[in-house]
């Protein structure tokens, strides 16, 4: 446990740790699944083994457990894609091998657009604002094309990351049967890297492509 | 009315090709704004001033009535929004812009994925097929980057027309109040395009930037 918020409080069963993170897990599976107005505390106490009572004694009602989730996957996906130094291909690397571990991560932020239009926390904004001055302070360094905005270089990047995870079905079924396959991924992965480097590096495209570098016809 | 599929067939109230079309436009705002299941047949009656007898008769029940409005709406997408000759970056401008216009169509398509999870057409696999292989013979042509394989810079693009329109509302909170001004998309805009330019162009970066044209620290 690397969590430093206990704070002295009332006395509690000394596996409450362990029961609430089950409880966390399986309101994550539950939500993802069904959404905030589909998902039902019966089905979550049921896939925590737990008493229901005790989630409304931890969490509140399904409104406050919902937004428990949230954050605390917001909270994960934070801290395991950090956006150092403005690498912004590392941090898609980063961001795709999240994604692609925890589909469960993007059903829920999708819910939450659904069923929750418009909400944030401030937190989040922080969160994004911390990253987008990461990536200005980058560009005034030299070490990411400075030509585009930051907000716009981090929310294409942002975007790319899940082009392949989060494209239509109807798109990827036209890569075959295999394109969740650990090859089409691999090569997916490459190819968004790839895409992230040329959209990001510190190269101004000052003029347009002069004509003896076009390629031939 | 430049619409050909007008098919000889029993006789009908004259007005009915315009009432079908109230009908489906109030199916369409209200499926957008309320989902399959949500969207209520009687609202979308009393949306289009109609009776909601008319409905069944000329839908079929509500799962019909939302493939018709899907169907619709993808059709007027792919009209909108060609590929030719594969130009990927006049493809992102009109796709940006028509995303911009119709804001329903995302939110439809959204819906559907969550609701009818891996539910597609074969006629939208086709509709990409045709997008990814136009992109596959500018390749060939030398118009495209061809060192990334089709459908990957197809997505890639797909989504970098989205990363504004569609990013997290917290993401474009972070640059004010005025996340959806016109100045702001305007802005927006010139960046995706130039990011879809970048990805695109064909112009094989074969070795890592050398060193002489690194910016100045």
């Amino acid at each position: 446990m690397d969590t430093n918020e206990t704070v002295p409080s009332a006395p509690r069963p000394r596996n409450s740790a362990a029961t609430k993170e089950l409880l966390l897990s399986a309101a994550t599976a539950e939500f993802a699944d069904y959404g905030l107005a589909g998902a039902r505390i019966d089905r979550i106490a049921e896939r925590a083994g737990a008493n229901k009572r005790l989630l409304y004694a931890y969490f509140g009602d399904k409104d406050q457990l919902f937004e428990a989730v949230l954050q605390r996957e917001i909270g994960k996906l934070a801290r395991e894609t950090p956006l150092a130094d403005g690498d912004l291909v590392a941090y898609a690397a980063a961001r795709f091998d999240f994604m692609l571990a925890h589909p469960e991560t993007a059903r829920l932020a999708a819910w939450r657009r659904f069923e929750r239009d418009g909400h944030w926390s401030e937190a989040e904004v922080e969160s994004y604002r911390v990253k987008v001055d990461a990536v200005a302070a980058a560009q005034r360094e030299g070490r990411l094309d400075a030509s585009l905005p930051a907000v716009d270089l981090f929310a294409i990047v942002l975007r790319i990351t899940e082009s392949w995870l989060d494209a239509p079905p109807a798109l990827t079924a036209v890569s075959g049967p295999h394109s969740r396959s650990g090859k089409r991924l691999r090569e997916h992965r490459a190819a968004l890297l790839e895409a992230v480097r040329r959209v990001t590096a510190p190269e101004p495209p000052k003029t347009a492509r002069a004509p003896e570098h076009s390629a031939p016809r």
